[in-house]
């Protein structure tokens, strides 16, 4: 099957652990890898578990707290250092730039390469990316500094050929590329086979959606319709649910909330705070709510196989 | 016997590997702790090498290639989520500031505690730190930015009493504490025996030299006089003795160079380059020349015991 692979670099929220790296999510869509926050530590973890470094050329930033983006300045110079050519597109506050400054000009002529800025919006939700494997969507989410989570679609890919009636039809060979990418068949007599009739899809374009750092936004669940995989904070039990408020961090219970009136596929939590040594209690009270639930740990990778389309 | 005890926490040069990390030490100075350099993932090594956090008061920065300092703000933040009080006095480049200022910025009112920069002299030597335990002594070295490395003496500790003298002289209980710190015995009828002839030290006070990024530099034999321990980088082996020329490193042999002629006790090499592996080459090299000499490795512990005394 084609890509659209999910691996989790770090599952910590501001405090990293012995065991829990800061937040960085890699996503492999049919090999090009999007790589979302970069907390400090993420080019170690990205050697370790084999992302594929030169195929990275779109990094997304949610926000400007340190356990999001410290590890960037670090991935910007080894990219200089492997003499990386390819632009690269890095998706963030408008500030982030300004505060790299004066660590990028230390480069001077070395950075062999061009970064491309693109500021996020933070009042609306934004189509902040549209190319051939994936359309990529900012939306507002409710932290102490502007944050956005991303949800990531993927673009339709090559159908799935029906062999019995492409037989029936005797289509030729030098059409198959065309039907594949969804063209009708027009025999020599001119007569028209709909491409419907030639082809099935195995599974519906997948999604995948990273949401944090937030409080729980109930409104969100209308955009994570479809959404196979919901990659959602989770920094609190409910009994912390008052310092979860106060501080624009979810619960697991909140989490679970979310994807349950999303009715998304699957639900990961993570960000989870330094004082859950086990994080059990967390898992268990998101399962409660919602049954398909995962806990993310560093290493793991989730292969996202989509939804099948009722044809 | 009292700590002199240094903590490997980073061995690789400009490009971390999947068993390197970027550059950092960690010397315990009778539980004090000095951090010197904080490449990326530095806070995460101090947790995983039990290196106490809360006892680091003094962090210094040979130079600002970002393999030395790109862990900082990291480490600078943690300090703050922790809350912590002390001071934190750092020794660097006067530019570092205003590198890191867009991020401490960021804190606002919410770093806990005192940065005090203490900017490094790179035209001569200097004695940057002398407090109870320790005197730390800069010395410049010669990279392609400014660079300097540090020498670390443990100032004189109380002294161990030998008690077959203190029940020749009959000295009271009460006086005890002040023979350690070096006073002579006065008795009833003033007769004053020196200190010499009722302590012993164990051994003379202890050395640890730091030197990395650095070319070859005989001349600096003469300031590794009397050092117990002198880590040197050794990027290459002798084979790429002109890339480490030109690129203002060091191969192992340069290394070993050094602490022969300048009859330290014990070497240890470090700042590899990720071309090797396997690092037996550089280890062989350096063992030919200075046979007591490590390889550096993540987590090693050098405890230094210090000369003893010829009485």
């Amino acid at each position: 099957m084609i890509p659209f692979e999910l691996t989790i670099l770090g599952t910590s929220s501001a405090l990293p652990t012995l065991k829990r790296y800061p937040t960085a999510h890699a996503l492999n869509v049919r090999e090009r890898f999007f790589l979302i926050d970069c907390g400090e530590g993420t080019q170690i973890q990205i050697r370790k578990y084999g992302v594929k470094l030169s195929r990275i050329d779109h990094i997304f930033i949610s926000h400007l707290h340190g356990d999001h983006y410290f590890g960037l300045i670090g991935l910007l110079s080894t990219f200089a250092l492997l003499g990386r050519k390819n632009d690269l597109h890095i998706f963030s506050h408008s500030q982030l730039p300004e505060i790299l400054k004066p660590q990028l000009d230390f480069f001077n002529d070395d950075l062999s390469y061009k970064i491309i800025w693109h500021p996020l919006n933070f009042k609306k939700n934004d189509i902040i990316l549209d190319n051939e494997v994936v359309t990529v969507m900012s939306f507002p989410v409710k932290h102490r500094v502007p944050c956005c989570g991303f949800i990531f679609s993927e673009k339709p890919g090559l159908l799935n050929l029906q062999k019995d009636k492409i037989e029936e039809y005797k289509v030729p060979v030098s059409w198959l590329q065309y039907i594949k990418k969804g063209e009708d068949y027009v025999d020599e007599n001119g007569l028209v086979v709909p491409n419907s009739a030639l082809t099935c899809q195995k599974h519906l374009p997948r999604r995948y959606a990273f949401c944090t750092d937030t409080s729980y936004v109930p409104e969100l669940s209308e955009i994570f319709e479809n959404v196979d995989v919901l990659y959602h904070e989770a920094t609190y039990d409910s009994r912390y649910e008052k310092r979860a408020n106060e501080t624009f961090h979810s619960t697991a219970a909140q989490a679970a909330n979310m994807a349950n009136s999303s009715r998304v596929g699957q639900l990961i939590i993570g960000h989870f705070s330094a004082r859950y040594k086990d994080v059990t209690v967390l898992h268990d009270e998101a399962k409660s709510i919602f049954p398909n639930t995962l806990i993310a740990e560093e290493g793991m990778v989730i292969s996202i196989e989509g939804r099948k389309e009722i044809l």
